[in-house]
């Protein structure tokens, strides 16, 4: 079946969650925005475009930083409303400089950094 | 510094995505909502709690199903609104009976199914 980006389920601002995982590592690296146009450019593209809610704009990822992201796979859930994409990530995938987004644990109470920017 | 799940960043329904990994192998299994009291639940609990939109209710993931996930690690992204979860996942995280939820592929402009309902 010819998949349509536009038959995904977008929130009423029209995006939709995608999730990055690093395809070797299965590090779950974070999540941004897409909204249709972002997913037809990242799969015509090979590279991961998000939708920039704060700068309304296409953002390309690593654009600016050299931080890319080279798409492996793309993955769609059950319900239509969330994508997983598999990717190379290029150094820190988060703005902090953290190799990964989700670098705090909060399991016992208390916020714990597990990891550092990266050198 | 003490962890107030207050202090998240909700949306304008009062939730915020969490994405479910399994903590042995990385596979993301899937994506749902938490409102703050759900994720007070989950860390009180060390049960998986989610928040229905559907049926605008709290949801502990294989209460009804048994297909249920303890919580390993609770980790938060840098701009806190997007939860993490390490989770053991019993059986199948997804509601069609398979593993995962994230089943389909979409990279070469087709849908191609990866994963049948586990049996």
């Amino acid at each position: 079946m010819a998949f349509d980006p536009a038959r995904l389920r977008y929130n009423d601002q029209g995006l939709i969650p995608a999730i990055a995982q690093e395809a070797e590592t299965g590090e779950v690296l974070m999540m941004a925005w897409m909204n249709a146009e972002a997913v037809r450019r990242t799969l015509d593209t090979g590279r991961a475009t998000y939708w920039s809610r704060s700068r309304q704009a296409f953002w390309v990822k690593g654009e600016t930083s050299g931080h890319t992201q080279e798409v492996v796979d793309v993955r769609i859930d059950c319900d239509e409303d969330t994508i997983l994409l598999l990717v190379r990530q290029t150094g820190a995938a988060c703005h902090t400089g953290r190799r990964v987004c989700f670098y705090r644990s909060v399991l016992d109470g208390e916020v714990r950094e597990l990891l550092a920017p990266m050198g």
